[in-house]
């Protein structure tokens, strides 16, 4: 620790109090990372926890000060790099942040705290008969700020949406310790610019969130369940289509290719259809007969298009053991080796091409490639399994990632539908939106953090105004 | 016209054609106010018709080149002054921009231009069996660029939200001329901040939209609707909460107070309640049995809370019929004489509460005061009757509007739930939000607009950066 960062990190402690600031390297490397194994991650200078909106300002006014970059961070359960530390900066850790702070029943919404861990919400709402719908795989333990953070999704969005559908109102901390406080407690309001959703899948990089105001639903009704299986994409992807054009609204709509269904059935001996090239798992709370009605039409739509098998349930129970299948995917990969877990979004048409497509790439690059997705909103995480020991399966694992982004892209699609930007697809960003985007965004992240201090190198790419140079030259590393 | 007037207009009719642009004072006259009689309304210089993003593009470059202010403007339906003309400046009309460019239901989304009507759009989605639910009153003739400029929202917006929820992707001609294409095609997407949720509602002030990708749901089940009336505003508000607590989802819940009763009664002779404090109209369009259900359930509710009458039917024209009631408050009170329609919204825990408070108003102001409103969302259009060549009665008026949004925020409301600041509302948008998000606004308004030239003294005071007095000085006004 040079002098000068003895300085503000002795500001911090004196803020904070000393047991909230960290700065033992053999402590302060287990905040460095997230679940993003491709994202590279830098040394924070001091990992400091906040209790409080005053302690989040605290951070802010003496980062600004001494030009000091940092790094929000909640559980650490992103998969985009977002969160990784930053050389010589700050880690703010949020997760001491976790109190549900109001429920109102009344006015069906929730006032929390970012370190709020998502499964807590939706346990402290379930009494009230309410209900938080986004649910990333990570629900029971990322945090509702790295939710915001990320604008998450999951598999309750086919019907309900993601993060950003649930926030009425945010308390941000800006870059310069100021404390912002926008949206509202009300089910409408258009007063001023909507301030709350662009913090929303910001990443960290506009401001610090302190507390969301966030809307919620009555309870679903029990599922009712449906399993098929189909011995081509093209049918696959028929019936997802079918599904849109039809007018059906499950509130799951899941698939899995051949790969998964066979790394499932080898961890569950579960007896799947390992011939099958893809199944699809759907279900309906639309309540009693018309759950029913909306499975059967789906059964109908599954049958028409020429599924091996369907089967459907309306016993809870047994539609938990089914969708266990699905939820297992991605610990069922994992045996395979080390996995790089991609996230592509396409329009829903175009989901048979883009599984003909990852096979295409699976066989290219001689790599397994399991495709798990959220059918129902075209959202595919494409799961590529490699051994990190062996350079050249590093080398074109890394090269089927990009391989599938170029896919989503050239099928209309997005490079991310919920895992974020973080620091690795920075360079698909640009790709993605283009220059006339890209400055906006750059002109947005300037007037509200002109130092360029928060999450540098995040969604953006860090060389900019303000940027880590000031910083270097502040604590004395230039 | 001065020299310099005609030097940046020949420079538009030379870009965009001589017939589409109007200099002639009697004629764009008529393009200088929207619907909100309380708002003022400059004199533009020259009014302009864009056919295409091509003449936006030209627009924006003349009028950056020449520091020239432009106020886009839809068909004029609005209710805050958003497009009022302003001294001097450019009035960009969009609505010869009106092209549906593509309905997919394979992706349940449509492409549109902004100045499609939005009954125009729900037309051309209903042959799919697809809905555009965002439905203000002015449907018939609004357009969806004015809707988009607004965020604007409507009857359907208790179950389906509001114009926002169902935007995935805008094209954005810049104060500059450059054109930004943002969002998607996606149901999800999560890459770079959510910049086309930025644009929506920002009044026209950040950059003209020039089009719009839609979402789109499956057509509605025909309605089951319900009627009850109530001889206390307590009792209403009782009915709306245990709607919210009791997990009732209808797809409309409107109420009208005894004001509006009795002024519908007289236009229609429809034989309503006259000595009813209140009135609630509910619809489910949940399908079949289930609507059924639900309407039952919420008629049960208005029993226990006391309901005097309670009425409901399954035969959607009789539903029609009902809601005609509701739908014809306003003309009915505009039959007393000048309307100022206010828009607050409240906590759906405080409609008794914000309906006593409109009594309480309407008696010390002397005024009649009629109040309809989105029960269901807490979104309130208490609407102040007056004598517009009585000075003394246009004071009270005006008064009484104030008080209304004193009313809205005192109980934690917004004083806009779906009309937008506008011009009439730019010092109450600063009440509502304080110091810092205003700062935030205005850092942002820079951002992107560094000229001030769009829509100046719309959601913020004009006194700002490069605003008018650089127009003024290049149009030879200063």
């Amino acid at each position: 620790m040079t002098t000068t960062t003895s300085t503000w990190a002795a500001e911090l402690s004196a803020a904070l109090g000393e047991q909230n600031v960290l700065t033992d390297p053999d402590v302060t490397a287990s905040y460095a990372r997230d679940q993003a194994m491709l994202a590279e991650a830098g040394t924070p200078a001091t990992v400091v926890f906040a209790r409080s909106t005053a302690d989040v300002v605290a951070v802010m006014q003496i980062a600004s000060r001494h030009g000091v970059p940092v790094v929000p961070r909640g559980a650490g359960s992103g998969l985009a790099g977002a969160s990784n530390a930053v050389d010589g900066a700050i880690t703010l850790v949020m997760t001491r942040m976790d109190a549900v702070l109001e429920v109102s029943p009344a006015d069906r919404l929730a006032v929390v705290q970012p370190g709020v861990v998502n499964k807590a919400l939706r346990d402290a709402v379930a009494g009230a008969g309410l209900f938080y719908p986004p649910d990333p795989s990570s629900y029971d333990w990322c945090t509702i700020g790295g939710n915001l953070s990320q604008n998450s999704g999951g598999l309750c969005c086919v019907k309900y949406g993601v993060t950003t559908d649930y926030v009425l109102g945010l308390e941000v901390v800006l870059a310069d310790g100021r404390v912002l406080r926008t949206g509202r407690r009300t089910v409408k309001g258009v007063a001023g610019y909507d301030l709350a959703r662009l913090f929303v899948g910001s990443e960290g990089t506009l401001g610090i969130i302190t507390e969301a105001t966030l809307a919620l639903r009555p309870a679903p009704q029990p599922p009712v369940t449906l399993v098929a299986t189909f011995a081509t994409t093209a049918q696959t992807g028929q019936v997802v289509e079918n599904v849109v054009t039809g007018g059906l609204v499950p509130s799951l709509l899941e698939v899995m290719d051949n790969t998964c269904i066979c790394v499932v059935d080898d961890l569950l001996h579960a007896d799947l259809d390992r011939d099958a090239h893809a199944l699809l798992v759907a279900q309906s709370d639309a309540g009693g007969e018309a759950a029913v009605r909306e499975i059967e039409a789906l059964a109908e739509l599954c049958r028409a298009a020429g599924a091996d098998l369907v089967h459907t349930t309306d016993d809870p129970a047994e539609g938990d053991l089914l969708l266990a299948a699905r939820r297992m995917a991605l610990p069922a990969l994992e045996q395979l080796g080390s996995t790089l877990i991609d996230d592509v979004a396409v329009p829903r048409s175009r989901i048979a091409a883009f599984l003909d497509g990852c096979d295409a790439i699976s066989a290219a690059r001689e790599l397994t490639i399991g495709v798990v997705g959220h059918a129902g909103d075209g959202n595919m995480h494409p799961t590529i399994c490699f051994d990190p020991t062996d350079p050249d399966q590093r080398t074109r694992a890394f090269g089927a990632f990009d391989d599938i982004l170029e896919l989503g892209l050239s099928l209309g699609g997005t490079v991310t539908g919920e895992h974020g930007i973080g620091s690795i697809k920075v360079d698909w960003l640009e790709r993605e939106v283009g220059p006339v985007s890209l400055s906006v965004h750059r002109a947005i992240k300037d007037a509200l953090d002109p130092q360029g201090l928060l999450n540098p190198g995040k969604v953006l790419r860090r060389a900019h105004v303000g940027d880590l140079a000031v910083a270097d030259a502040l604590v004395g590393r230039a």
